[in-house]
């Protein structure tokens, strides 16, 4: 039973601990006021929002050249505690960063895919999400009140114009590499496309150009759960009981579409919950319904009902071949940055077949793109699972340039 | 947008109106106390149940030898009214078929799949669902009050048991065919093992011999919808508001697992509800979320939330295999029903490769079985769009037997 977040226990690669070689240690999260009311932010939706506020870590060094950062750009549910283990646990109240390392810790570390020896690691969290970022949980300082559903919907352009801001904000005028996976990959997509000038390299896990009908369906199946809650009082319910029962149904369902058929097949298949016989009852009869159950519960104490809406929403919103006048090709066209698209054979919320139709693109519109399909049962979240085959991809492409 | 109960509409094969010559016409439900407390019907999960009445409808004429009868098998959302127009929709107050015909009429009438110059055809609502068959919404004797969750939980075999009685009543020692899409394959499945000498052939279409772990995890998610309803009230919701929402959300989820994504992104795309440009808005701003929320709320019209979660369950539990102790091809070792498998190539909720094993099974058992993949970018629903494909199959299935 593994939570996406914090998959390197289940396989076995061990769990670094703080004072292992291959951990970054003990970190602390950084709050940083990047908008004020002088310079709001410009949103897609044509409003501006300010103050913003963002959460970011860091791990490794930053070069004297100022030329060895990554941005780590994270998926729907993630924060900017990309790796090592949180200080801070007990000052921002979240308990579940006590027993656990960062969402990607398997991949970022001394020795590791990134490897905080030679980069300087940033992970920043995105707009209208939950973990110190401004977002509809934020107190509006017209109202003094939170935000709740006044707050603008947010696109993952927005995302990556905050965290351009940051790139200012700490010094960097090119970054060395972008990396995600999913909703990251597609913030990746941003970045190079507009601001070709400030990102060298990116490397794009398990993320296509759009969302497909499919997705779009279930991401609308999800919301209506938060929607339909009788606690979710239109998005006002900082003062009460949140709305969990949607957001847990909503974090059931989005978490199918995270694994293939295959592999929860293999993880459960029919198997009872209790015995070898059935029960006869309505719930909680096969191991695959408590799971996900499980998976529901330890959400809602850690993800804001409100943000899982504008996350969602972002995510659907964004399409690459806009920015090319529906031509993904023309999109790709003013790009400068190498370019590494990863993807897994059993991944049907962001398919192949979808990312290799932006690895075609890109060459189509005369730039250089290395893409590769890894073979994994693991469906979407092979992004986060499978450590052994990311990481010697992600080295050599960043070596290749001899960026070290 | 095309309601699955009702697709003719949409292949444009023409809606065959009452006085069509391709019609079976008018129809009239009939309703029929099948058990009584004299004779309780045992049930899987070790309870009885009485008193037990059936709904169902009959077209065509039952032969002078009796040796012409098909019965229909309904699926999930299904009921007896499979062909012809219902004239007694204002008695029963089924709006719904006001304008619709049967869900099967493209299948059901003369000259058709299922031509009723030749055959009797009969149809019956399952137990525990909502149309006019015993159910959770039916009066328990005992309390004089509807049964909601006292309901016993039942299964395919149970609702098979009941339709053996349907068989007994109607004088028909053998039938020549049964035949069902989805769950409705599976009923079939359960007759041939359970009642060999009882039937003398089998249609199963887009079925296999047990749902996966991922529609298992779908179908959890969706009744977690309905209990989570606070109309539900623990299913005592019969004198109040039913849980509208809740229901609705499931249905939305299980259309998503009919259709496939290939073609609800023929369909749908990413195209916008209005316009072609995004409103930035939470909802209903992509056609296929509004196209979702109408298939929703069309179905609470005429769907029971308590009969989702009865109905759902039984199609979980059931599992060919248990038959042979696990093993499929013992399970059909003693079938001496003609066999006739079809799946479509792309249905991910029983997917060809699982139908392919059912048929595998009947072969290593011993049995001679007819199994057809059909291309099909319909997905699971195909066995409802697929008319013309299906129709020869059918017809000369049943007419290979000299049944005529």
């Amino acid at each position: 039973m593994t939570d996406p977040l914090n998959v390197c226990l289940e396989k076995k690669t061990g769990i670094d601990l703080p004072g292992s070689p291959y951990s970054v240690g003990w970190t602390r999260p950084q709050r940083i006021l990047l908008v004020d009311n002088e310079n709001p932010l410009p949103l897609d939706c044509g409003a501006t929002l300010a103050p913003v506020t963002v959460e970011y870590e860091t791990y490794g060094k930053l070069s004297r050249a100022r030329d060895n950062a990554i941005f780590i750009l994270h998926a729907l549910s993630g924060d900017a505690h990309a790796a090592g283990w949180d200080a801070d646990w007990e000052k921002y109240n979240r308990p579940w960063r006590k027993d656990r390392p960062g969402w990607w810790d398997c991949s970022i570390g001394p020795g590791k895919a990134f490897d905080t020896n030679h980069y300087f690691v940033v992970c920043a969290n995105i707009l209208g999400s939950c973990y110190g970022t401004t977002g509809p949980w934020s107190l509006n300082p017209h109202t003094g009140k939170p935000y709740g559903l006044s707050f603008p919907v947010v696109t993952v352009d927005d995302w990556v114009r905050l965290q351009l801001r940051l790139q200012d904000y700490l010094g960097i005028d090119k970054l060395l590499a972008i990396a995600g996976g999913s909703l990251g990959g597609q913030q990746a997509m941003s970045w190079v496309i507009n601001y070709p000038e400030r990102v060298q390299s990116a490397i794009i896990i398990a993320a296509s150009a759009r969302l497909g009908a499919q997705g779009l369906a279930f991401n609308a199946v999800g919301r209506q759960a938060i929607l339909n809650d009788p606690c979710f009082l239109d998005g006002n319910y900082y003062g009460s009981a949140p709305p969990a029962g949607g957001l847990e149904l909503a974090r059931m369902l989005g978490h199918i579409t995270y694994l293939s058929a295959d592999s929860m097949e293999g993880k459960f298949g029919r198997r009872y919950q209790n015995g070898t016989k059935p029960c006869f009852r309505l719930n909680n009869e096969f191991s695959v319904e408590s799971y996900l159950e499980h998976q529901g519960r330890s959400f809602v104490q850690r993800f804001d009902a409100n943000s899982y809406l504008y996350l969602t929403r972002a995510m659907d919103y964004f399409d690459a071949s806009a920015y090319g006048g529906g031509e993904l090709a023309a999109a790709f066209a003013s790009i400068e940055a190498e370019m590494l698209l990863i993807s897994y054979s059993s991944d049907w919320l962001y398919p192949p077949e979808a990312t290799r139709a932006v690895a075609k693109a890109i060459i189509a519109g005369g730039r250089p793109v290395s893409y590769i399909e890894i073979p994994s049962a693991y469906g979407h979240d092979a992004f986060l699972l499978e450590t052994d085959k990311n990481t010697p991809l992600i080295d050599s492409f960043l070596k290749r340039g001899n960026y070290q």
